[in-house]
This record gives C-alpha cells, sequence and structure tokens, in this order.
C-alpha cells in the first residue's frame, strides 16, 4: 500500500505519542516534532507507511535517546494477555470450530496497538471484534490451505497481541516459523517479546531482520526472505505488515483489525472492521 | 491559549483539508505539506495557534494559487442558512426568552468550520447543539451586561454563522459593531462575506485588519483597536477568537462550540460542548 497524504498527519501525531511515553518536557518533545517536520519533503508517496514509520520512530528514539520507548507498555500488555491466556484458551477449546475461533481471536488481539490507535479498551474491544463478522471472511480459505501446508511463516505485530497468536498456533498444531521486528519500534514485537509471550515453546521465533513497523522485504535478512520464498501459507498480523506486503502475490492470509480509515479504504472496509483476508483472492 | 503539541498533528490535517478543497494533484497537495513541515521549528509554543493557522492557510494559498480556497464553501454556507433564516427568527420569536434562544442558536451556528471540524452535519449539530445545555453558562451575566451596555464589538467567525449572529444583534436591539477578518483565511467570514448575509442591515461591519483565523491584537488595525479597548461588551464568537483573546481582561463573552479536544481541556469542558463564558467571571 502506498503512503496516502492523510499519513503525514498521523506521522505527526505518532510521533507526539511515542515521545510523550518517554518525556514531559513540551520543548524537548517539539524538538521530535520539528525532525519529523524535516523529514517530510522526503517522504515518496509511493512507498508504503512503514518506510516512513522507521525513520519516524529513529528520530523519536534519537531526540530523545531512548532506544524502547514503548518497553513498559509492551511488558504491561503481555502480562496482561497472559493473565487473560487461560480463559482465552479454554473458550477456543470449548468452541464449536476451535480453528475458526482463534482466528478470530488473532484478529481481535490486533487491537493492541500503539501506532495507530492507542486509545483501546483491550477486553472490551475484543468482546467487540469477537462479536462482529469480518468485514472480509477468507476463513474458508485458511482452513483449506492450512490442511494441506506444511511450512508455515507467521508474521508478527504487536507485544502482547503475540499471545493470541500463541493460541492461534497451538490450536494449528503445524511447525510454525514465528517472525518479529529486529529491533524496538512501537509497540511492535520482538524476539524478547515473543519469548517472554511464550512463543519459543509452540514455534521458531526468528527476526525479520527488518527494523520498520512492517515488513519491508528489501530490507529483511537472507534467512527471512528464504522462508518468505518457501512457506506454502503466510499468515500475517496486522496494518503495518499489510501495508508493506499488500502488493506481494504470496499465499498471504492477512488478519487485521482496520484502525484507520487509510487502511479501510485501501481494503474498501470501514474502519474499525476485522479481516481475514487472502492475498491470491479477490474480495 | 498557548499552542499546543497536539495542535501540529492538526495543522497538517487541516493544510491537507484546504489543499484538497481546491486541488486533485497528490504531488501537488505534497509540496503545500512539505512547506508546512519546514514551518514546524518555526512555531513557537506560548503563541496562539492562530498565529501558525496564519502561515499555514498563507501556504496553501501560495502553492494552490487559489487566494480563497473555500469561497464556494462560504457562499453555499451563507446560502443554506440564509434558506434557514425565516424558520430560525420564527423559533427565536416564539420562544419564551428570545435573547436567551438568539444566544444558543448563535453558539449552534458556530458547528460551520472547514478548519477545526469540516464533517459537521449543520441542521442535525444545530438542533442537537439547542437541546444541550451550555457546559459554561454565563447567560444570565450576558444578559444583564447587555442591558446596560452601549457599545458592543462583535467578533465573528465563519461564514453562515454569521447569519445566527444577525439574528442575535436583531435581537439584542443596540447598536453593534460587527469585525470580520481582514483576508479570506480557511472559511471566516469576511466583509464581503458578512454583507452577503445582510449584517450591514443590522450592525456596522468592520474588518479588524487581522488576516490570521482569529484576533491578534498586535496585527489589528488602529480603528478595530480603538474599538476593542472602548467597547463595553464584546461577544467572541468561535474558537478561534477564544485562542486570541483568552487572556484579555476585556468584558467579553466567547460564545461558541468546541470542537477539538485541546480547546476544549483549555476551558475544563467536553469536546463537542457549548460554552458561553464571560471572561471577567470563573467557570
Amino acid at each position: 500500500m502506498k503512503t496516502y497524504l492523510d499519513c503525514i498527519p498521523c506521522f505527526f501525531k505518532q510521533a507526539l505519542f511515542a515521545a510523550r511515553v518517554v518525556l514531559d518536557d513540551e520543548e524537548k518533545i517539539k524538538q521530535v516534532l520539528d525532525r519529523i517536520g524535516m523529514l517530510v519533503s522526503e517522504i515518496p508517496l509511493h512507498s508504503s507507511p512503514p518506510e516512513t514509520g522507521r525513520e519516524i520512530y529513529r528520530t523519536v528514539r534519537e531526540v530523545t535517546g531512548v532506544d524502547d520507548p514503548f518497553a513498559g507498555l509492551k511488558a504491561e500488555s503481555i502480562e496482561k494477555v497472559l493473565s487473560l491466556y487461560p480463559s482465552l484458551k479454554e473458550m477456543v477449546e470449548i468452541s464449536e470450530e476451535p480453528l475458526e475461533t482463534a482466528v478470530k481471536l488473532a484478529v481481535a488481539g490486533n487491537i493492541i496497538d500503539f501506532g495507530a490507535n492507542p486509545d483501546f479498551q483491550l477486553e472490551q474491544d475484543i468482546q467487540e471484534s469477537l462479536r462482529k463478522e469480518p468485514a472480509i471472511n477468507h476463513y474458508e480459505a485458511f482452513k483449506n490451505k492450512l490442511e494441506g501446508a506444511s511450512e508455515i511463516l507467521y508474521l508478527a505485530d504487536n507485544a502482547g497481541e503475540t499471545v493470541f497468536d500463541r493460541i492461534l498456533i497451538e490450536v494449528m498444531a503445524k511447525p510454525v516459523i514465528y517472525a518479529v521486528r529486529d529491533r524496538p519500534v512501537i509497540n511492535d514485537a520482538t524476539v524478547k517479546d515473543a519469548i517472554e509471550s511464550g512463543l519459543d515453546k509452540v514455534a521458531k521465533v526468528v527476526s525479520s531482520g527488518c527494523d520498520a513497523p512492517g515488513v519491508i522485504l528489501k530490507r529483511c535478512s537472507e534467512e527471512f526472505l528464504d522462508h518468505f520464498k518457501s512457506a506454502d501459507l503466510i499468515i500475517s498480523k496486522g496494518q503495518g505488515n499489510y501495508e508493506t506486503l499488500s502488493s506481494e502475490q504470496r499465499p498471504i492470509f492477512y488478519l487485521l483489525k482496520t484502525k484507520c480509515s487509510i487502511v479501510a479504504r485501501d481494503l474498501g472496509v470501514n474502519q474499525g472492521d476485522t479481516v481475514i483476508k487472502y492475498a491470491l483472492r479477490g474480495n
């Protein structure tokens, strides 16, 4: 997905939120925005938003001097969802179609996002996401594809959401490569966050090699690209991964909750809708 | 009111909206945002938002080459509210307290704003504003002050809202100086817009001498400043005028609908609330 002009005000909003997580000196925070102001003319509209997001959050790190502004919020999210794990797991197990419930839960868990939507209410939003039907629902295709899949690549998004991913991986009961960001960016999961969420018990956790809030293939490691090319099923979580991969012709299932109007429009759905979309099929 | 850091993403949003009113070439529109990006580091947080708004809309004019991007929308708003004039006038006349109804209508009409809140639904929002009580309500003080007032200065805000102002001025039945922006900025009323709304029939229409979306005293004409200093009652419409005048110790009544969370917070009310606030009194 390309960068829309509407993404530009949002970059400032996100930078401001991130800077405020670690600073309370208004003048110092403004320096972050000043620096991002200088970046605007260098944003190519043909690139995906996470390409710019990468620069934005690098600027936040440089000006604040804090390498992982969201470390505390990430730890809290993981702890919170781990505490819900037994009840979520039970919800899946007693449901008529455990795989479908686990997929829907994994989509619902995508609400944890301190970039596009920091005002989420975890438990309330999850219940709401579970109640409504996905606006694009390729679950049947997912179920069929999964049956024959032997090499599954799972592209993680946010810390905490990782625990929902773990539940889905447990239900899938297949070997999974779980790929995370190479270094902290927003509240996206890194190897450390994945391990703290227990993903290492159910999958092989790897770094994508990329430090953007998405999967920018040209910035990924050779090891990751090998997985990306050979996987016969790819599960891509969240907006950032969709934004960077939406034009790829690979067997990708995008599992996400649309948290901004721009991604929603790109997908042809409404903001707030949930989506289970197969890349190799139409809507 | 000072500029809050949250105003900065909003400046980009407003510039984008304004540029899109007259352009549909994305690359050209991006040039507006590029230029505003360069301005960020020059925004002093101690100045009021309309100081920067002035620069933002000047940039929009320069890059688009259109002196009054909102001319069409302004004419539409005026025409629309003029068509409602007979029914609004009747609503006031048959009400138990015509002055109070006219004040509330004047506040409700402040919803017409293509800067802070371009997604308004005129008739629906007006009905809603009339239904709810103002979060700050110094109407009794206004009524008392008006009784003894002989020199009234009325600071206009948006084109179209002007027609609501006219109804209030008709009910007040006192000599009024009606001050508007010196040149087009957002959809704020100019002398032309005031005359098209019929204000010249009920007040003396003057320019403030200032081309910002607010009243920046140091940029106002001597003639306007004389009125500002000598008036025994000043009615200030909208957020921009509040933002520029909120620390002035003059007999000002701020009549507005809060359309952004920042102004709402500054006033100690909720976004969407209506306000009738007397500057020389507490909340």
